[in-house]
């Protein structure tokens, strides 16, 4: 071949993601697939190729523009690459649509946005989703948070805080502070400010968006408003009897905390908060975020009931809900906080077979078999040459035991077991050669 | 929001993949990486998009007329879907040099090529590698195998081949043949044909070709001789000792059939082929792929060493080999021969906790928390209703248990499971609910 060289590189924003990274990766994707399972969500597939049709007017224009289209010399098809996964889930549930209901699924995959790439934000990431389609009960809310809860808990997440709202109060707020229905995604705007520019702020921009003096401090009493959870629905109860959507929405919310309680989920773990309004447009009844407080990173997970998305589709709609965990963010924690098991995130390898001279090949083939039918994951290497080595290219990958076979072991019937962290190592009977690894294996899973 | 409503669908060759389907595909995908980790391979992961310029001329002309392009408003650089995982691991190789050698690494993604939609090919779908960067030793490529080997066996395949040729014979087979080395391309793809067009097909071919009718005839015997893997070395060896390169060639086919032999891989396994030759221009030594005899579905590995690829990127070289399975092919296969264990391939459920009325609710979510704190996958019916309709549910959706806690039960301290299939239902104490569950799902994991 004579291909003319070119330099090895990425796309603007992408990145590859190298094994050591890879590995805290798949420990967090395999623990939230496990406890989305135990909750009885599904897996679902779909391509990461949609329709440009299927994307369009979904997720409003601002996010439009990030979206990245995709042909090839084949076909006329106008195609896009996902934005995220609730679209592609809604089009499942109108193409699909004898599925069992509810139909309960999760999906873990790449999405792409063409988003100026900056620290920690990237133009190719990972979203991990579950949702409830078909149910209009607020116990399938209730179950999106407690799966949040018990999937944070399981990672090692201590102080995290789910905040809850609902778009049928906030669609009263807006009444309430007279702003009519088709200007309250403005309202909305303001209000989701309010950590960011201060209640001075908001204010100001209320008032500048025409909200009367009066009813923009009442609003801002309310978004500043404290208590329990039992306290605030109180509260709004009283301050909006004459708003029947309001009122909805807020009964929404009492039956969702009333089942976070009997799910004995400590009432720490979550807070309604008037002032959480969530950006995408299409939320039509409770909505809620996670946020971490140390290290403050901002919401590490979003979602909320749609029940008008699937109906954009041609045919039935369905009442839907669900969130979105924002994994990458989820990791970018774990890391700092070093919340990773032992051993997550420098190699898979558990032992490196040592080979001394190709005269020792098969003796050395015949150990490292053994090893790996023993449910040891075992690297053999490849180069016969000195012990100095294959030491240093086992420390460099942390791979943290040695299986050590020269002439003179294999001759005595004997290996050597080494642990490079400590420098020890010990001479056996080749017989004891797996039952002696699993326990020193077992003793570092321990952290002993 | 007012947005036209589209008809849903997908692009075209491609589909979504059901939750049922999907479970069946994490099963094949969980099992094979096992497997891979067990061999010390470690995971990577590359974008789906790479500059246009990584992927061009490497594949040759027929492949590039396939790959899809990408982009978006905001940027100028030309993109494009990956066409193979290979590609993507030479980048790799060559931008992260640093990286400890051997390189071993896995990766299970999807790939994106504009072939002909036709059943059981499709526009998207996963590759799964295993590829070792920066070792020329034959022991690599002696592991490659092996991996295949185990892997497959893991899986439960019984009848499977691996057949072995090497790039550096059929350059010697084309110098004996009298075909420049220039025109050798074309000779592999004549050869290629033998099992489509026949012995006088290929003969003919050669003689279009200009292969002199006695060397052609000497080819063809070559081509057709069978016999076991050391009868065919011999003879080769015999036959090409005056052509260097074919030595090297039947020298290294020589080394991992020692290696297969010392790892007690039965010989029925693998085999001498020399007329495979894999269509890749790539492959510059051993090249392998495996195939399945029953049903006759072709292959569903195949892979072999390209010691020049990632020289083509600037920078350092490395010696590189690899292979990749099929992943849907041998999904496909599965399928056929029904070899998904028992279970999988209906639902993730193993329990649905049924619900009665909202009083009950609370103690309906109790259970539910209870099963899963257990273990067990648990769904919990979001709308109270009559026993039938979610005996109903649960059926169609393959849940094998059920959960009964009525207000009768709960008053009484009781709960009732259910085996719907074979509609035996027990009532029990409370407390005996998560033992006696566990009990049933394992006798029925042990297909009892």
């Amino acid at each position: 071949m004579t291909v003319p060289k070119v330099q090895a590189r990425v796309p603007r924003g992408m990145r590859d993601i190298l094994p050591q990274q890879m590995i805290k990766r798949q420990y967090v994707m395999d623990t939230v697939r496990e406890i989305f399972e135990r909750f009885g969500f599904e897996p679902l597939q779909t391509p990461a190729l949609e329709l440009k049709e299927t994307l369009l007017g979904k997720y409003g224009a601002d996010a439009e523009k990030l979206i990245y289209y995709a042909q090839h010399s084949q076909g006329s098809e106008e195609l896009a690459l996902r934005y995220d996964l609730s679209v592609s889930l809604c089009r499942v549930a109108a193409m699909y649509q004898d599925l069992p209901k509810p139909f309960k699924r999760y999906q873990i995959a790449p999405v792409w946005r063409a988003e100026r790439p900056q620290k920690g934000r990237y133009r190719e990431f990972y979203q991990c989703d579950v949702d409830i389609v078909g149910s209009a009960s607020m116990l399938a809310d209730a179950e999106i948070i407690n799966v949040v809860y018990q999937g944070l808990k399981q990672l090692g997440f201590k102080q995290f805080r789910t905040v809850l709202n609902n778009r049928k109060l906030l669609a009263g707020l807006a009444q309430y502070a007279g702003v009519p229905a088709e200007q309250a995604g403005r309202l909305y705007r303001s209000i989701d400010k309010l950590e960011k520019i201060g209640v001075d702020g908001v204010k100001e921009e209320l008032q500048a968006n025409g909200v009367a003096d009066q009813a923009a401090a009442h609003l801002m009493d309310l978004l500043q408003m404290r208590g329990t959870n039992r306290e605030l629905i109180a509260a709004f109860r009283a301050r909006f009897q004459d708003y029947p959507g309001a009122l909805a929405g807020i009964g929404e919310l009492e039956e969702i905390i009333g089942y976070l309680n009997a799910l004995a989920i400590p009432e720490e773990y979550y807070q309604i908060a008037l002032a959480m309004v969530r950006g995408l447009e299409y939320y039509t009844g409770p909505i809620y975020e996670t946020l971490v407080e140390e290290p403050r990173i901002g919401s590490i997970t979003g979602g909320g009931r749609y029940d008008g998305l699937i109906g954009l589709f041609t045919g039935q709609s369905f009442p839907a809900t669900g969130t979105s965990l924002g994994i990458e963010r989820i990791i970018d924690v774990m890391d700092e906080l070093g919340m990773f098991p032992p051993g997550i995130g420098t190699t898979v390898v558990q032992v490196l077979v040592t080979l001394f001279d190709t005269s020792s090949t098969p003796a050395t083939l015949e150990i490292a078999s053994e090893l790996r039918r023993g449910g040891v994951n075992a690297e053999l290497y490849f180069e016969p040459g000195t012990l100095g080595k294959q030491i240093r290219y086992a420390a460099k990958k942390g791979i943290p035991f040695l299986v050590i076979a020269g002439p003179d072991e294999l001759a005595a019937g004997q290996v050597t077991l080494r642990d490079l962290a400590s420098g020890q190592q010990e001479t056996i009977a080749r017989g004891e050669m797996l039952g002696t690894l699993q326990r020193w294996l077992a003793g570092r899973a321990r952290g002993s």
